[in-house]
């Protein structure tokens, strides 16, 4: 939409701070000295970012767990959050569902704010890191001759979101509905990285973020990418685009092997005249979650950074 | 409301970390080391925070100044702000209007998110600072013989809200719509202070919080607390009532004077039966901005610390 890249450019000219990193990474880098704080906020709206009758429990979970794959990425520890909440008729299963999700990523809950609101919900969730490798990976460190690694499949959320959404029985829509932040694989990775960042918005548009950001091309093979096994053959193209996966993206260079599971799927180039290529070339189509242009219900963990 | 007492209670049974302060302060504080952090978030949403039509720059101005006026009342140094933004026609204004205002405070935007809501809408706020003294004052250090001190005048953003809300012309309105938190005197009251806060929600309800929090009664004289030269003299019990004043409300032992300008308006006594005396007797009727049952429209920088 128009008016939100005019408003990021707004933003960006008020965001001078080094900390800020320009609004082109993630989150915010603060230098305190001894401590380096890694600081990220998202939000989420109803009808937007949650289907209509989606439990408030898993709402609560994604909600935090989004906002921590933003830490993961960076490598940071995260030491707390912090919640603005619209309250409704559901705030007892919101509030479990936090709870659970606190506990299984061993994070505090630091304050916040709650609202009443007439009209459709939102809710936003500040997390706060300690960067556990310094310098912070960033988006743009990317190397000719680095290779790109993946933490994890991508397509699992993909095919959560459309048996939730669809009512179909017997599939397993915790991917969707509960997705792990990759806080350890992150800290593990951090001081190897060249460039690191989630894959929240779809495997290839974020990959180009990072070919873009590092003035490179970031070239994958599609064969090498890992997908679920219940992944029928004809959605592995739908799988590279459609995001939520929350796997880490991450270049390394090529004598390095990563110190947590991961998979090749790819080489840095220089700058082939495309941030990205898949199967030698770059691909045609959308590359994934396009702010300007959103399909309908997502659950992407988008930043200002991605808004242009 | 019945619901948001439930769900600010089950909150509190998961900020168990000392950071969270049991939710029973403005902010968070979080202790790195070298470094005490102080961090709060508050939101604002459309027609229960802002009157319909009002400038977006003034509410994009207050939704800073609210936010940092809770580090204020810990002496905190504002070390940066994170956005979450929904979208909307008039962005432009809003941009200007934090602009102005993150210039005004010297205080950076490091991050944020914008979203687009088929609905009302509602914008959050995440404020950061450093502790510039340790321990961070509290509402709970107010001790039987300080005195009660407040920085300014209460009232003039009544004044100006029903000025606003009914177009009276000629009424300065800046109090309401531009209110200043006061950063500068927090630093200098912070070592000295007992127990300090900001008056967000009406000198009465703030006082009798630091009087109930520590377990004393604040005993005002309704005489000494300063108002508005304009101020009618039938809205003086208002005006001691309304709040979203913004001034700090602090106690200070007998023999230490206020190193900033600031208004003697009673004794802290031990426990008189009542956290809050005034003229020589617990006040009767409301005491000021009342989270169970809002009176409309209000401005007021309510934290989860102040439902129960």
């Amino acid at each position: 939409m128009a008016g939100e890249a005019t408003f990021v450019a707004l933003m960006r000219a008020l965001a001078c701070d080094p900390a800020a990193r320009g609004l082109n990474d993630d989150v915010a880098v603060l230098d305190l000295g001894d401590t380096t704080l890694v600081i990220t906020h998202d939000m989420m709206v109803e009808g937007v970012h949650w289907l209509p009758g989606q439990d408030a429990a898993d709402i609560a979970w994604k909600l935090l767990a989004t906002n921590l794959s933003d830490l993961a990425a960076k490598g940071a520890q995260p030491l707390g959050v912090l919640l603005g909440y619209t309250l409704g008729a559901d705030d007892a299963r919101f509030a479990a569902g936090l709870h659970e999700a606190l506990d299984a990523f061993g994070v505090p809950l630091l304050g916040g704010d709650t609202v009443a609101s007439p009209g459709v919900r939102s809710h936003g969730l500040t997390a706060i890191g300690r960067a556990t490798h310094v310098p912070v990976p960033s988006r743009s460190g990317a190397r000719p001759g680095d290779r790109v690694w993946i933490t994890g499949p991508v397509g699992a959320a993909m095919q959560g979101f459309a048996a939730l959404r669809d009512g179909t029985p017997g599939v397993d829509t915790r991917a969707f509905r509960r997705p792990q932040p990759r806080l350890a694989q992150g800290i593990a990775l951090a001081p190897l990285a060249s460039a690191m960042m989630d894959i929240s918005d779809g495997l290839l548009i974020d990959a180009a973020r990072i070919g873009a950001a590092s003035g490179v091309t970031l070239a994958l093979e599609s064969a090498a990418v890992p997908l679920p096994a219940t992944l029928p053959a004809d959605q592995a193209a739908a799988a590279l685009r459609w995001g939520d996966d929350y796997e880490l993206l991450v270049t390394l260079p090529a004598d390095v092997a990563p110190p947590c599971p991961a998979f090749a799927i790819g080489m840095v180039l220089a700058d082939a005249g495309a941030p990205l290529w898949l199967d030698g070339a770059p691909p045609t189509g959308p590359l994934g979650y396009d702010h300007d242009h959103p399909p309908g219900l997502t659950g992407r963990n988008e930043t200002l950074a991605d808004r242009e």
